[in-house]
C-alpha cells in the first residue's frame, strides 16, 4: 500500500453518526441484559432479521415523507432489485411472520433487539442510527395482548431502576382518531398530513399543530411546511382531540379496546399512576390500526451540556392489524411496542455508574516474558490487568497508565528480580505527585504509596490493596 | 393503509442475508460474553463505530477487487457524498484513531464487537452480513504486541471450550511474502493478483494457486480467472514459500518478529501445540504489513446437513503499521486480531445445548385478567411464564403450548374456581396423549400427568414440578 501520493482521506464521522465508548457500552449492556430478562420471562423468545430488506417488503410507513428518499438508506443490489437498511424492527417482523407463518405458534411472541436506520436530517442527540428493543405478539387480536405488553413495558422500565411515578404509560387508539376524523369529514388525501401534523403536538404546542392543519408552518429556520388546508371547523374538532379530557369520548365504540385495556390493567395492579388514556397521543408511523401507546418520562432530563431537556417517549407502539396481509392478503392481527434505547439510556445514564472492574499495569522494562506472566497471574486470580506492550520510556509507562486510570502499578526492576522483590504502586494515592515525575528514581522516591514485596505474593498483594482503595 | 389495491410484496429475505431464532442467538450471545470476559481481563475496553464511514475513510482493501463494487455496499448521502457500510472493524478502527489521536493513550487497546457487510456473491453458508469480534492495539511496533494477541487468543478459543490440540493458530509475516517476491523480481503492478492467488491455498490446493500464478484458471462453473502472468521461475519461488518447511527461511530478517514472537509465546507456555509458524498462512485483506496470523481448528465440523466440511479460519489479523497513516501520514504501528463469530459458532455449537428455561403457559378460558395474575405470580418465582393471549378455543391453546414446546400448562375453570382450585399438566409427559386431545373434557380426562392443587400452591407446586422434569 502507498500512502502520501494520493491526497490523504480526512479522519471523520458521516453525518448523523458516531462512536461510543466503554462507559456508554457498558451501561447499554446491563440496559439490554435488563429488559430482555424481563421479556424473557414473558414468554418473549429472540428473533434476527437482517439488516437489509427488499425495500418493497419493508413498505414506507415512515412519518417524514417530505424528503426524497422517504428516511430509507437504500441502494441497488447486484440483480437491480432495490435492498432498504430496516428503519425499525415492526416491518421485518412483518415480513417474517409472512415469510414463515405456517411453521410458526400462535400467536407468534418474539422480542428483537437490534440497530435501525432512518435517514433522516441529524440534529443535537438526533442521531441516524440507534438500538431499539422491540416486543410483539403477532396473531392475537384480544386487547389482553395489547394490554399485556404495557405491563411489560413498566416491569422493564422498574427493572432498570425507574420508580413509580417517574414513567407513565400512555395509550389512545387510531380508531379514535379515524372517527374524529371522519365526523370531520376529512378525506383519505388529508389523512397522512393530519396525522403528521397532531403526532407534533408534543413539540410545537397547540399553534404550530394549528397551523400545520391549516393553512401551514413556517419554523424558526425559515422552511415553510404546507399544511393540510383543513377549515377552521374540521381544525377544531381535530385540536379537541389533544387538547380535551379523555373522558369526553368515554363512551365511544371507538375506544372499547382502550377501557378493555384499562380494566385488565387495573385487575392486574396497573392503575393509572402507570397506565393513562391520553387521546392526544398519535406515534407516527403510518401501519397503526387500534391501540397506540408511548412510555414518557416523568422527572427533567439534563443533556451532555448540563441543560433541562423536555424529553419525549422512551418507547411507543401499538396495533398493526394489516402490516402482515400486506403480504398475504389474510388479515393478521399483531401489536407491539419498542423501547429507544438509545434515548431512555441518555435519560437514565447518571442514574448508574458502570464501571470495569480496576485495572492493574504491569510496567514491561526489559523483560516482557515476565510481564505477562505477572499480568496472566493476576488474571487467573480474577483481576483485569495488561503488561504494558508500548515502548521502553518509563515516562510513556507512567502517562499510559494515567490515561487509562489504572488502579495499580506493578514494577519489577533488576535489581529487585535479583532480590526476587517486586513494588507495587497505588496510583490512585501517588497520582498527584506522579503526574510531575519523568524518571524511575524519582517515581520510586514516592514512598508512600507504593510497597515492594516478595514476588510470590504478587497476587495476594495486589488484591488487598484493591480492597483498600 | 391500503392493501390489495396493489400487487402484494412476496415476503422473501435478500439474497445472503437470513434470520435467526432463539437457538442460534442464545449461543451466540453466551460466545460474545465469553470472549468479552477474556478480552476485558487482559485491559481491552470497548469501543463501538457506526455502520457506516465516508467511503475514502474506509478505504478499499477488501481481497475481491475483480467485482465492481469491490466487495462493499455503497450509497451516496443527501450532499453528494459516498458512504459504505463496514466490510471489517479495523478500517473504522483507522479512522477512529486518526482522528482522536491526541486524547488517546498510547498504546490504544480496544475490542470492538459487531455486524459487518460484504456486497459479495452469497452461497452455502457464505452470508452477507456476519459478526466479527477484533481486538487491536495500536500504537505499540513491538512483537509483544502481537504475540499478546495470540495468547489471547488461546484463551478465548479455550474459555470457549477448545481444547488443547482442537485448534491452533498459526502465524506468518507479510515481510517473507514480500522478501520472496522481490526476490523473484514481481512487480508491484502483480503483487495484488499474486496475493490473492496464495491466499487461496488451502481452498484450491497446489495446482490451482499454480494456474493462478501463471496464466489464469477455469473453476467448476466454466468462469475464467486471469492469472498474474508469472514464469515458471517465478511460480517455483512462490510455491516454495506455501509448500516449504517453515525452517527454510529461519535465518532470514524478514522473521525476525516471528522468532521474537515465538520466544515470547514459549516463555509464556503457549508452544508449538498451540501456535506454529506456517509461510503459507496470507490472509486475504491488503492492508498488512508484517506478521499476520490464522487460527484453525483441528476436528472435523459437520454442517447443517450432516456432512463433515473442511473449515477454514476462524479469526484471523496481523499487523496493519500504514492504516492510520493514510490519514495523518504519521506512521502509526498497529495490530489486530478478529475473531469469526458466525463461523465460530458454526463449528461449536453443537457442543454446548443452551436452552431458555423451561415455559409454563397459563391457559385463559373466560378472565384473562387472572391468567395474567398467575403468570405474574410464577415469574415473581424466577419462572418463565406466560398467559394465552390468542383465541378463546381449547384446542389452539393445547397447540400454541405444544409449539412452544412448553414444559407445564396452568388451567383454571369455572368450577375449579369456585373451589378455590387449579389444574397443573405436565406437557412433557402428557404429550404424546394432548395430540389426539380436542376438547378441554378429553383433556381433563387424562389424570397421569396432571394435578389439581389448590390456588395458593401455584408458584410452589410448578416449581416442584418443574424440578422433577
Amino acid at each position: 500500500m502507498s500512502t502520501g501520493k494520493q491526497a490523504r482521506p480526512k479522519a471523520r464521522l458521516p453525518r448523523g453518526f458516531r462512536d461510543r465508548g466503554p462507559e456508554e457500552i457498558a451501561a447499554e449492556r446491563r440496559m439490554l441484559e435488563t429488559i430482555r430478562a424481563v421479556y424473557e420471562s414473558y414468554g418473549f423468545e429472540p428473533l434476527e432479521t437482517p439488516a437489509f430488506e427488499y425495500t418493497d417488503a419493508l413498505g414506507k410507513f415512515l412519518p417524514d415523507l417530505e424528503r426524497p428518499n422517504e428516511g430509507v438508506f437504500s441502494l441497488t443490489d447486484d440483480d437491480g432489485q432495490w435492498l432498504s437498511l430496516r428503519y425499525d424492527l415492526t416491518a421485518p417482523l412483518a415480513r417474517f411472520v409472512a415469510q414463515n407463518f405456517q411453521s410458526l405458534p400462535k400467536p407468534f411472541r418474539r422480542y428483537q433487539v437490534g440497530q435501525v436506520w432512518r435517514n433522516e436530517k441529524p440534529g443535537p442527540g438526533r442521531y441516524r442510527e440507534f438500538t431499539q428493543f422491540d416486543a410483539d405478539t403477532v396473531g392475537s387480536s384480544s386487547p389482553a395482548a395489547d394490554a399485556e405488553l404495557l405491563m411489560m413495558a413498566c416491569d422493564a422500565l422498574e427493572a432498570l431502576g425507574l420508580k413509580r411515578g417517574e414513567y407513565v404509560l400512555k395509550m389512545n387508539s387510531r380508531r379514535l382518531l379515524d372517527a374524529v376524523l371522519q365526523s370531520a369529514s376529512i378525506t383519505d388525501l388529508q389523512r397522512g398530513t393530519v396525522l403528521r401534523a397532531v403526532d407534533k403536538f408534543d413539540r410545537l404546542g397547540e399553534a404550530g399543530v394549528r397551523a400545520l392543519l391549516g393553512e401551514g408552518r413556517k419554523d424558526e429556520s425559515g422552511d415553510f411546511t404546507k399544511g393540510a388546508g383543513l377549515n377552521e371547523h374540521q381544525i377544531t374538532l381535530v385540536m379537541e382531540l389533544l387538547t380535551a379530557s379523555a373522558d369526553r369520548y368515554e363512551t365511544m365504540t371507538a375506544v372499547e379496546d382502550l377501557r378493555d385495556m384499562r380494566n385488565i390493567l387495573a385487575a392486574n395492579g396497573y392503575g393509572e399512576d402507570r397506565v393513562q388514556i391520553d387521546t392526544s397521543i398519535i406515534r407516527g408511523l403510518e401501519y397503526y390500526t387500534g391501540p397506540v401507546f408511548e412510555a414518557q418520562l416523568q422527572f427533567p432530563v439534563t443533556n451532555e451540556a448540563g441543560e433541562t431537556v423536555v424529553f419525549g417517549s422512551v418507547a411507543g407502539g401499538g396495533r398493526y392489524d394489516d402490516l402482515v396481509a400486506r403480504f398475504s392478503g389474510q388479515p393478521v392481527p399483531a401489536t407491539g411496542i419498542s423501547i429507544g434505547v438509545s434515548r431512555l439510556l441518555t435519560a437514565v445514564r447518571h442514574r448508574s455508574e458502570a464501571a470495569l472492574s480496576p485495572l492493574v499495569i504491569v510496567l514491561s522494562l526489559d523483560d516482557i516474558g515476565r510481564s505477562f506472566a505477572m499480568a496472566r497471574e493476576l488474571r487467573q486470580a480474577g483481576l483485569r490487568a495488561e503488561a504494558y506492550v508500548g515502548t521502553k520510556k518509563f515516562g510513556d509507562q507512567l502517562k499510559y497508565a494515567d490515561k487509562r486510570s489504572a488502579a495499580l502499578a506493578v514494577i519489577e526492576g533488576a535489581d529487585e528480580r535479583a532480590a526476587g522483590k517486586i513494588t507495587l504502586k497505588d496510583l490512585k494515592r501517588g497520582s498527584e505527585l506522579s503526574k510531575a515525575v519523568e524518571s524511575r528514581a524519582e517515581w520510586l522516591g514516592e514512598r508512600q504509596a507504593q510497597v515492594t514485596i516478595p514476588r510470590e505474593q504478587l497476587a495476594s498483594k495486589v488484591k488487598e490493596m484493591l480492597s483498600h482503595g
